[in-house]
């Protein structure tokens, strides 16, 4: 959906690769993250700093194939593996669908997946993934268990300033982030992880060798490309001279998306969204509105089965009980391309029970 | 170490994108695995087709990050979920000294490694890796545990005209492939593997799935681009006007580096190394002579541990032990650069006991 901005900026945006360059496995093999292209690594603490939704500094960035990985290296990495039992990983429901299956699909001893945080309450290690904001419903979001043991994973994907307003640099010890829900790149798979310890770096950096012996450098070097096009576009604002910054463009965006989305839910009286409150953002030095990428809709007036409700009126969501939640809700993806969202939003406003 | 060759080609095998293209998760909807960009599925099939080392009809072609994300892929795809015990896997010693480390790191539930597949005798199924030619002693490979319960996977990574003879196309009903090998891209992290069995590529494609959601679009375009030249230069060859087709200076490239090597070896009377015998290339059309990318070089004269002992002389190579094989072995790699192969020759030849 972003696509038009990259459009507009052209050549800008470009990335030129010579068969000979960028060849070997390294990039630079002095950093712990040895697959980590400096160029980039350069470009993403420069987009942080631009923003202001991270804090970057005395933090090692890891690289990953998308945040998929470095949310896997993560596991790896904060899980002792000289343990008879596997550390258990929890999220808040509604969590995001692919947490459950991602952890399990190899049925891991070294870690295992125990659904809700709410109702965790086993003894010992635990990892909580604390996605903010909250993919599917957007909500910012705080660790919930209140145990001694655990370890926090901060997935920060939709940290930025066309999703939810910037309040401050977030200041985590293990953040992730990645192009595809930040810029709109989703095809490039790179994600970064800002991680505090040293070690923990190492580790997830081994298991990104053990995985993939490291990350595509061509994608690298082309998010490295995309990021200098937005921090130039972010540090511009204001002058206006050469058009808007990418997240002004975003934002625009995002808010006329939500406002058909609710003007459709109004109309058709059977759904409803969730309320957020607008917060000053530090980046747009305005108030701004939350707008997700997702919206988690419930179904009103004893609909049990929206994913299906909605199937039979050609409109393709994800049900709630993907995301440890009710059938009830579904999740509906406000990044889809122009002519889908129109599309949706038409067929939504078209339903009266 | 063929950069000087992708040097020569210029232009020809640069690669452009910009920045509004190729943004999205999916390449092809249609295709069991839909994050395979169609160029570069094409691409695959023709410079098979023109070297004549593998059977592409009637098979999936699944792309992963680097064939090790294959690997990974094959044995989650062929080992059963609803087993109480992990599926055994095996390969011949010495092997590849990654494959232990990468089954196991995750302790998983559906696979275990078992070792060297000469002294497997669990009754049950399993999985037995033929890489052939083998890393790292560049021999020939057949599978060797004779029971019925087992699956293949074949490692053709090497399987390549620099490298051994080509003399019939492989076909097997899982083969990887990765073109860090063949054409020397090892920073783009693209692999491919050809699967027979449809279920087989849909569940390889599933593990991508949940592993890195996809691969990197911008490799794969550049690994298509990097592919088309290799095929181009191969079709013309004979015809020669246009230079050297890529497999005849990299052929010429390691048959160099193989003398140097063995020159070096006889004149310090210490080491010894593997041999082979020539064989017909169907693709040189002409005899050709096996010229492994790893020297698999013995220590003679009572040197136990031949790690140590060359890395006391500065030469750094891996032990025989990482491989399921003894001490007095080492791995040598053929494919460093110019600089650092021949300061490796001048140091070994120079050893004498």
């Amino acid at each position: 959906m972003f696509e038009k901005y990259w459009q507009q900026m052209g050549d800008k945006a470009t990335v030129v690769i010579p068969g000979w360059q960028h060849i070997s496995y390294f990039s630079d093999v002095t950093n712990i993250c040895w697959f980590l292209e400096p160029k980039f690594a350069k470009e993403v603490v420069r987009v942080h700093k631009a923003v202001g939704n991270a804090v970057t500094e005395d933090r090692h960035i890891v690289v990953g194939t998308g945040s998929s990985q470095l949310y896997l290296a993560a596991l790896f990495a904060l899980s002792a593996h000289d343990l008879p039992e596997p550390v258990s990983v929890v999220s808040e429901a509604p969590f995001y669908s692919s947490y459950p299956s991602m952890t399990d699909c190899l049925k891991s001893g070294l870690y295992k997946w125990m659904g809700d945080a709410r109702s965790f309450n086993k003894d010992g290690a635990y990892i909580e993934l604390v996605t903010s904001p909250n993919n599917p419903d957007g909500h910012i979001r705080r660790s919930v268990v209140n145990k001694s043991e655990g370890i926090l994973v901060h997935d920060l994907a939709y940290y930025w300033p066309q999703y939810t307003p910037i309040s401050s640099p977030a200041d985590h010890d293990l953040m992730l982030f990645t192009v595809s829900k930040s810029t709109g790149h989703a095809g490039m798979r790179i994600g970064w992880a800002l991680v505090k310890d040293r070690e923990i770096a190492r580790r997830m950096t081994e298991f990104i060798e053990l995985n993939t012996i490291g990350v595509s450098k061509d994608s690298q070097l082309r998010a490295a490309k995309i990021l200098e096009v937005i921090s130039d576009s972010s540090e511009r604002a204001g002058s206006s001279e050469e058009g808007e910054s990418f997240f002004e463009f975003s934002y625009h965006l995002m808010s006329e998306r939500w406002k058909l989305l609710r003007e459709a839910v109004e109309h058709s009286g059977s759904f409803s969204l969730p309320e957020f409150h607008p917060g000053f953002c530090t980046f747009l030095n305005r108030v701004s509105e939350p707008q997700p990428a997702f919206a988690w809709m419930k179904c009103e007036r004893d609909i049990e089965d929206c994913e299906s409700f909605l199937q039979g009126h050609k409109i393709f969501t994800r049900g709630g009980e993907h995301f440890g939640f009710g059938t009830e809700y579904v999740r509906i993806s406000m990044l889809d391309r122009d002519d889908n969202f129109h599309l949706l939003v038409k067929r939504l406003s078209a339903i009266h029970i």
